[in-house]
């Protein structure tokens, strides 16, 4: 049987180029740009829980490491440097070819470098732990929203959700849509330029991995107040057209995790910065809502429609252990 | 059922001495010291591979971080920043609060902050990552060890492989003997601040994880030179005594993992500089052989018995898919 260390050199060793020593000792070393902070972020997944075992795993790869980037974009970072714990039940090496492509092509788009590892024998997991840098201060917080702030996502909301209820049956969606969707569950763009771009714009952000209630009541929570969102102002991805009327529409937009494209406030007078933003990097940018301090809605997020009257959304978001 | 967020918070959180933002944000934020490199390393532990599904989980705890902080220290970092990532079968509060307490003890008196992680369901499976602080082109690398520099170990070696052999029943340890290999094997004690005073004087280091002629083995491909070490001159477990002439004991002895002492060359005119280290630290360092260069060593490790006969070690080291 191939070695574990002949394995991973095959599949994952690749020149650093932003690190002082890469794979191959104790541990890797790199330096960190003078006047920068260091944003640390970790995401485990796992057969069966975040991914069908057997997905694809080029599509898997990608995935790995796109919802890692996407928490560096939320926090305004630029990612620099990732390790990928991997444990494997056995050692197959389509299977490893596939996921390194996936993993590192995504890594080699953002200069990205894989600095270190470890590799096991063990039910299928995947922990990628990724730090960035963001200059001092300047990071994007969940603390920072303001009442009077506009609340807003990039891109569309619901296709990662739509995707994961027809793959259980609770929709039908043509083939299309099918594809569309899929592609926003496998396939996130992790949004690392817009969160560059906002670091002097927005006054919080967060990625949308859990659902946008869910995750813009994590800014209201940390920032102390709340929001009001209208539904009908949400931008939804296309194949969700047809669909618009249904349930599961309306949850997947207001509770679908798995989208990554960012919530972010900003002062309601940086509206035209905002735009332009979205101009430059060809991104849809929608205000959605507002930041309010009201009774009953403080660290809360209240959905209206568009007769005003409150939609009551599931709030939990994606608890794996509920 | 009580709610990943709520788990994370009961057990986890604590202030973050040594951080900007520590738990609770799509990243934390740390500022890295002025003139140091940063050290990078990970280790994924899964139950059934390199602990017993039914662990004691503050033996547990403690040792998910050591090994961590082994690599800083075979690195002679400081380390500073952990994120814990758990994938739990179940929600166990008895088993969380005890593998809390294991893990928070060590980083208290190490003075290391958890500054993120990720929990999800899933067979048991422990990922820690950690970052340390070196300065600039002082770490500790595997490959300085030049011909003519002395090879030393820290402490004593084969315990814990004894406690492994014990606990398959492939040698009968008394409860004394039994109980300081348990020891030995799930509660390692980081060699951290050996492998930072180490910093001007060995030319090398690694930690013996995954037995010692492999370990140094990876030191004399690395520094591309061969090793001549004496089985007589190892120090061994006192529990070894009783042992001393199996064959067990002497497959503990060069190919046990788990020791996680330190393995390091430095020139043989820094001999006293070394034991002065050893006095300071109280911490026996012991001289086991050379670096050499020479037809057929050259990547390898030599082991010889007392009489100059080479002896045949296993070289491999713990390879999970081997």
């Amino acid at each position: 049987m191939i070695s574990e260390f002949e394995l991973i050199r095959r599949y994952f060793t690749h020149r650093a180029q932003g690190a002082v020593l890469g794979v191959g000792d104790d541990a890797a070393l790199v330096r960190v740009k003078p006047g920068c902070e260091l944003a640390i972020s970790t995401d485990m997944l796992v057969a069966g829980q975040h991914f069908f075992p057997d997905a694809d795993p080029v599509r898997l790869g990608h995935k790995a490491l796109a919802v890692n980037l996407s928490d560096m974009a939320a926090m305004g970072a630029v990612p620099r440097w990732v390790t990928l714990a991997l444990a494997l039940p056995q050692v197959d090496p389509r299977w490893l070819a596939g996921f390194a492509r996936g993993f590192m092509a995504l890594a080699r788009r953002f200069k990205v470098d894989l600095v270190g590892g470890d590799t096991t024998r063990g039910p299928l997991n995947i922990c990628v732990h990724i730090l960035g840098e963001v200059p001092r201060g300047r990071a994007l917080r969940r603390d920072g929203a303001k009442t009077g702030h506009d609340v807003w996502v990039s891109g569309t909301l619901g296709g990662a959700a739509l995707a994961v209820a027809a793959g259980k049956g609770r929709i039908a969606l043509n083939r299309s849509e099918r594809k569309v969707c899929a592609d926003r569950l496998d396939l996130p763009e992790p949004r690392v330029a817009l969160g560059v771009a906002l670091r002097r714009v927005a006054s919080s952000a967060i990625d949308i991995s859990d659902g946008l209630v869910a995750d813009l009541g994590h800014i209201a929570e940390e920032s102390g107040v709340g929001a009001v969102i209208g539904l009908d102002l949400l931008p939804r991805v296309a194949a969700m057209t047809r669909h618009a009327g249904s349930m599961i529409a309306r949850e997947a937009l207001l509770s679908g995790g798995d989208d990554y494209e960012l919530c972010f406030t900003a002062p309601a007078n940086r509206r035209a910065a905002v735009a332009a933003i979205g101009r430059r990097l060809g991104l849809v940018l929608t205000c959605i809502g507002s930041v309010v301090r009201a009774p009953g809605v403080t660290h809360r997020v209240m959905v209206l429609d568009r007769d005003g009257r409150p939609v009551d959304p599931d709030r939990a978001g994606f608890d794996h252990f509920k």
